[in-house]
């Protein structure tokens, strides 16, 4: 046991919001709250750089009931940023506001570049002999972040991407002349979410191929599946990574776009599109391409109640940890059996060996064609999306947090 | 009261599926099986279509639990089809194949096409003097037929909506950089869908601007708009219809796709992708376009169950009034008050004035300018998505039902 730390603490969000990116917002707010060796609690507004302007929020002036709703309020409640640390003098002005406010213990929520920020700041606070313990709280719809076992954020992704491509399968049914529909999924370069489509299998409505950015995407390939299938079936449902590239290394989404659109953007027609057309060509179908947009990472509305206890648990046990002396640390989930059955546990690994690396999904859990998953990878999904979540509900629509973010005040 | 007339039943799902078209059917097929007037219970595998092709399922051979998961599987589960009777010889071919099943009682789920259908089919029997009762059972997420109150499946599509742009109004407020995120929402001709969007509002989540095809499309007025908005905002959220168009009448996504995309199909760069485009390009802002696609017409999970109660009444009493010697008639709601609260009556109307014909958002609902929906619009919709649906989830997954699709024989 170190020797017991008095402080402030700060809690910041970076990256790409989740579905329950706030519930360990929420764990590590009311841990905090709630520890005598935590004098206050402030919030950084967006991240990082609300340090640097010496933007906090007084978390402990929040409504206790409001603070409970962040369990089930999507995105960046503090809001987020996309900041890389570049120069010293930014760590000097961070320790610099950690000096006024007396800020002992630093909490960031993020991913692999996230880590990286709180790894320099730790690593230059401890140069510079300031005490502070600071913790990575994971958070990712990508599942990408090498030393835990799973990312808070990825269950309810999958959840929904599972519960929406059993649905599409549905719709995409319906017709007797049949059709090509194209779904495409989140994930530049970790085929977890695309993969998690394959979960609607589950109850017989998966997709009939399922392309990762993993293996390398052949054009000629794809439409010889896709027809080849629409012959059989009348009718092919196909989930792709919008991380596919081809085999030298270029996204098929941009590098099609910008060859057939004026503006050159490849927002101006996604991969979904490109590659319902390519199909709709190869075989006379009616196609449609679908994208899952920002929905698969906002969607708390279904977001799984295994992923948001284990977001909870991941803030509070940050907390927890570096009340306990730890620091230089990012919460790291592992799988534990309990009674046969998944169950969640918690261990600390160092930011350094967390940050700035990719976790793919292993070659042995995509089939030898490069066109699904094992029964491996649903069997490590599976256990992520159980649980419904308990949200609430005020007029027929899901009822958020309301914070007042009043600024700290020293 | 009629004299009884003992005989077969069809039932048949025709147009765009929703997610609580199978509601209906459960309505018409449980009610069906249970009255002693109707000796067998057929379903049309692909609406007129199995029909014209003699293939029929035989509905009483189903497992009755099976059935009754009808009530929150999304899309149309016997197969629907958008089939124009065009004949006289496709009549007589309907009149031999009910002769064939002695069917005498048709009943017909969907939009304003398959009202004209139906309507079809019942003057030619009442013409030929082939006893049978035939009756329309409304459908559409569109909300547009004329003769009802609303129609089952908007209340299920509108809830999916506000929910979902509440969420992406969480996501699109959490980088301190600012973005205009437009949305696309189903609905070519009618705003309904779209103006649901507005009920978001209701939390403070509601879009900026909504525009309906209702009203023409000004491009310089919608940039002037979000340029004005994102400037005091520094964030611009905005709902747009697919179905909207310029002055001249021409669709904007139509018009805009084919001037910059080389294949000049529509469907690949749609108009959320060309808005948010030209929003960028007007104000150098971050953009995000998103479609909604076929997830508002099949996300059962999210389903109103005000919607899909009304859709299981819209069945029964479909049966229950032929039963009672009603025909060439369609369900219709009515919008009643119990207590002060919203409540729902069914009545009939004559097939030939709800076919064919659009109900568009009344000018009244809609702002001055054209650029939102008004409180009346709110107070129509709001009551259509109350209530949490109560589906059975297996494994963290919607379990949809899984009929056998016995083919019937005599």
């Amino acid at each position: 046991m170190s020797k017991k730390l008095i402080g402030a603490c700060v809690f910041g969000q970076s990256g790409g919001p989740t579905s329950v990116i706030n519930a360990s917002a929420y764990g590590v707010i009311k841990t905090a709250l709630d520890a005598p060796e935590i004098t206050h609690v402030y919030g950084a507004a967006h991240g990082i750089v609300g340090v640097l302007n010496d933007e906090l929020y007084d978390l402990g002036k929040e409504d206790a009931h409001e603070l409970e709703l962040l369990l089930n309020t999507p995105s960046s409640e503090l809001g987020s940023c996309r900041y890389k640390i570049k120069e010293e003098s930014e760590l000097q002005r961070i320790h610099e506001i950690f000096e006024k406010y007396n800020i002992r213990y630093f909490f960031y929520n993020g991913g692999n570049d996230s880590m990286d920020t709180c790894s320099k700041v730790n690593d230059y606070l401890e140069r510079v002999g300031y005490e502070c313990r600071v913790i990575g709280v994971p958070k990712t719809i990508d599942n990408d972040l090498v030393g835990t076992d799973h990312c808070p954020g990825f269950g309810s992704a999958a959840k929904y991407i599972a519960t929406t491509v059993a649905e599409v399968y549905k719709d995409a049914h319906v017709y007797d002349t049949g059709t090509i529909t194209i779904v495409e999924i989140m994930g530049r370069h970790a085929g977890w979410l695309t993969g998690a489509s394959a979960l609607a299998g589950i109850h017989g409505l998966a997709p009939d191929y399922i392309y990762l950015p993993e293996i390398p995407f052949e054009m000629d390939d794809f439409l010889h599946n896709v027809k080849k299938t629409f012959k059989e079936k009348n009718n092919c449902l196909v989930a792709v990574s919008e991380g596919v590239r081809h085999s030298d290394g270029t996204f098929v989404a941009k590098a099609q776009v910008s060859e057939t659109d004026g503006f050159g953007h490849a927002q101006l027609g996604g991969l979904a599109a490109r590659l319902a057309h390519a199909a709709g060509q190869k075989t006379g179908a009616k196609v449609r391409g679908i994208e899952l947009s920002l929905l698969q990472r906002c969607a708390a509305h279904l977001a799984s109640q295994t992923d948001i206890d284990e977001a909870f648990l991941a803030g509070r046990s940050a907390v927890e940890h570096a009340i306990e002396g730890g620091t230089g640390k990012m919460v790291c989930f592992t799988r534990e059996k309990e009674d046969g059955k998944y169950k969640c546990g918690v261990t600390f690994h160092p930011l350094s060996i967390c940050a700035n690396m990719e976790k793919n999904v292993p070659r042995e859990w995509i089939n030898e064609e490069g066109t699904n998953v094992t029964q491996e990878f649903i069997d490590y999904v599976l256990p992520l999306i159980q649980g419904e979540n308990k949200r609430k509900i005020e007029n027929g629509l899901p009822r958020f947090a309301q914070l007042k973010k009043i600024k700290a005040e020293l």
